[in-house]
């Protein structure tokens, strides 16, 4: 079985509340020398057969479809 | 500026609803040939400075204290 991985992330220019608490939280946590934290999701996709292009599209489409909204995030994808 | 990343996922051993939900919808939408579909999350860290071992140490010490469950997640730091 082999692996595809799709990460989706906020784009620059949309707020990230989530990584900006976190941010924040670190230095109370003693945790200094941290600039920014953001927030995303990591899918790990099994794809049956082998991670040939047309496997990369194949994911490219389902995470345009599904995994990702387009309109506030960046996907990319990359076997591992 | 200089990036690290925290990727967490769900242990092997634990049950991922969100990633089943995805994969049971795959076909529905024309999407064949996925086995399984694991959820977990991406952080992007911002670190002043370079990214030498100890930065990459601190980050971990981060991922343990604030981004990860221990007890049902696994997480893995790299430069990027």
């Amino acid at each position: 079985m082999a692996r595809v991985v799709v990460d989706v992330m906020l784009k620059p220019e949309i707020l990230d509340p989530q990584g900006q608490a976190i941010a924040r939280k670190l230095p109370q946590l003693g945790f200094e020398g941290v600039a920014a934290v953001r927030q995303g999701k990591r899918f790990e996709i099994e794809v049956d057969g082998p991670v040939d292009e047309a496997a990369l599209e194949r994911v490219r489409k389902i995470a345009e479809t599904l995994l990702a909204n387009p309109v506030i995030e960046n996907f990319e994808v990359h076997a591992e």
